[in-house]
């Protein structure tokens, strides 16, 4: 029944994922288990010790099935007819620890694995596998006090429509009808939407097992649609941020302040955003001095102190990647602006690249540093 | 943009649905749009003002390439190979008004159309499609206040996990931090889930729309798994319904009750549900007369006076199908109901069948009968 509960993405244009370590290859060891994201009953995608993994797809009259996971830039996994007439490959090496995103090619039609769950990215509902990771207690599902997640849909007279978000409350929100509290704007990268950082991401998870443990004080979070994949893909440098960002602090923010028990002030408001979700965070951050405090930047460019007119408005900058991505000019940033007297702290997911079991991690890391102070 | 938003099953074994009216059709008009349920950008599938439904699937070299919705027992719709290696194919005649699910078989396997969103149903996240409907304005997205949809993970010792319901709070819940609801249980059919009624079911608009208009007062609804899946499809009639009562009756009741402002009394509960939530409606009400004093049967079975040991208790009846099932028996069993001294109420969707658009209507007639008394 597990699997039905943690049904819980990128610039992938520009990030060529590097998947698979390229060194020898062990013998596979066969001790295949059905990924924990597989729909109910399924048995394949499944995934070994090894961090392996095996796709099955039946499509018996099939010329060609192809998996898109796989050695990056060398067209994935090709899978091989069986006798049984269903087409089975394995990864020709280990997977990254954590949560990815695929697509399953038929006879040269891009469709998904009805095997497992699908999750946006991409611009599209993709196949979703998860390799578990030597660290994934932070945000599995456990026996503990859970926070909700509502779907919202907020009036954006700007847009002209009413626009959703999720907002994650933290457990007991419902029961103490007296707290207020601070609030994070959590935004997804290019291709992504809403759903991300509570289903791939598991954002909610990993707030509710942090707080059981007495690791943070409980916060909000906001998630809502970033409107990056509104430019085409080859068109991304036209993007502009002025219709996101009029949605975000005229008419999200008043909302939540107005039908959640919020701190209604800078110091209790963080931003943070991942890939271009970062790029985000960064410019409406440094337009609205006033309005957050707290800024993340998650595989997602960086702050440099000269960006920064009034220091004493900013109370955190946090920076991060993944060790596949280019760790050096994260740190290197985080150093410079602690240099010029900023709270900066830069964090480095080990062994993980542009995905999100490295933006998970950043959550997990960024939660207990926010609204200190 | 619209579309992002409104994304808004079934005995499917046992519904042999009739989608096409079987007459002499009219020549196709080409006013072909996008399904209003299309992933972003998708053109197709398409339905034109006849409600014919057109569908296009690249997949260049396949053989083979059929669409399950179209006329009942002969397959679907098959599609044929344009010049530029697309496949495409228009429904032999008219669909009904409303959701249908449907797959896309692909040289012998099971695939979901990649131009549509996946709603959880027979089992599996299936393809839908929307045909417009001459009432469909009750459940369409408008400018009023809307309410929120929480996903709720509430601790089950019976089943030893966190299981997962939907909880419909209406517009303004979280301002007016003193007003306490009634609240109706809601349940999916088999092959469905929780996600059913406020996806394809439409649930929290219909109640939003409602709300503004002054139709109803406002209540909660909450929605959970009915596990009616976890028989295998041919074993249905040795489902058990001890475990979801159990899980409904003493763990999903006490937690709603315990952190949303719940009226907690009988007479401030309803249980409805849809296909086989309609047999567990009734199997849950009939042994739990202290529990609900509303119950709704949508498309799931009827109750019979002598069913029912104390009259007293049970405050409405509602009972209803699609006037392509089978009307005359919902209409007779209410009737028999009446004569007996009960409030029972009979509704038949005009032009329906064992599909969503029955049990929308059906929601929103059920809706303003809740909670009178």
């Amino acid at each position: 029944m597990k699997n039905r509960f943690i049904k819980i993405a990128l610039f992938t244009a520009l990030a060529g994922s590097a998947c698979l370590a390229q060194t020898q290859q062990p013998a596979i060891i066969e001790d295949f288990k059905p990924s924990t994201l597989n729909q109910p009953g399924q048995e394949y995608p499944m995934v070994n010790s090894q961090r392996y993994a095996r796709f099955k797809i039946v499509a018996p009259a099939a010329d060609s099935v192809r998996v898109s996971l796989g050695l990056g830039g060398r067209g994935g996994t090709k899978l091989s007819k069986a006798e049984d007439g269903t087409w089975m490959g394995t990864t020709e090496g280990p997977m990254d620890e954590g949560f990815h995103y695929y697509n399953v090619r038929i006879d040269g039609g891009k469709f998904n694995d009805p095997g497992t769950l699908n999750y946006y990215g991409s611009v599209r509902w993709e196949s979703g596998i998860e390799i578990p990771a030597h660290d994934q207690d932070f945000y599995a599902l456990k026996n503990v006090p859970h926070g909700h997640v509502q779907q919202v849909l907020f009036p954006s007279p700007s847009t002209n429509t009413s626009r959703r978000a999720f907002v994650y409350t933290p457990p007991g929100y419902e029961k103490d009808k007296k707290t207020k509290y601070p609030v994070l704007y959590l935004q997804h990268g290019w291709g992504e939407d809403e759903t991300a950082w509570s289903n791939q991401g598991r954002a909610n998870l990993i707030m509710d097992n942090m707080i059981a443990e007495g690791k943070i004080k409980p916060f909000i979070i906001v998630m809502t649609y970033g409107m990056t994949n509104d430019v085409k893909p080859g068109g991304i440098r036209n993007f502009k941020i002025e219709p996101f960002q009029t949605v975000l602090i005229n008419e999200l923010i008043p909302y939540v302040d107005a039908n959640f028990r919020t701190i209604v002030n800078k110091d209790s408001r963080a931003m943070a955003g991942l890939s271009m979700g970062g790029m985000e965070t960064k410019t409406i951050t440094l337009n609205n001095p006033d309005v957050f405090s707290y800024y993340g930047l998650l595989s997602g460019g960086i702050y440099a102190s000269a960006d920064i007119k009034d220091k004493s408005k900013v109370k955190l900058i946090f920076l991060s990647c993944g060790s596949k991505e280019r760790p050096d000019g994260v740190r290197k940033a985080a150093e410079e602006l602690k240099n010029a007297g900023f709270n900066a702290v830069s964090y480095v997911s080990e062994g993980t690249a542009h995905e999100f079991q490295t933006w998970r991690r950043s959550l997990y890391q960024l939660a207990p540093l926010l609204f200190k102070k």
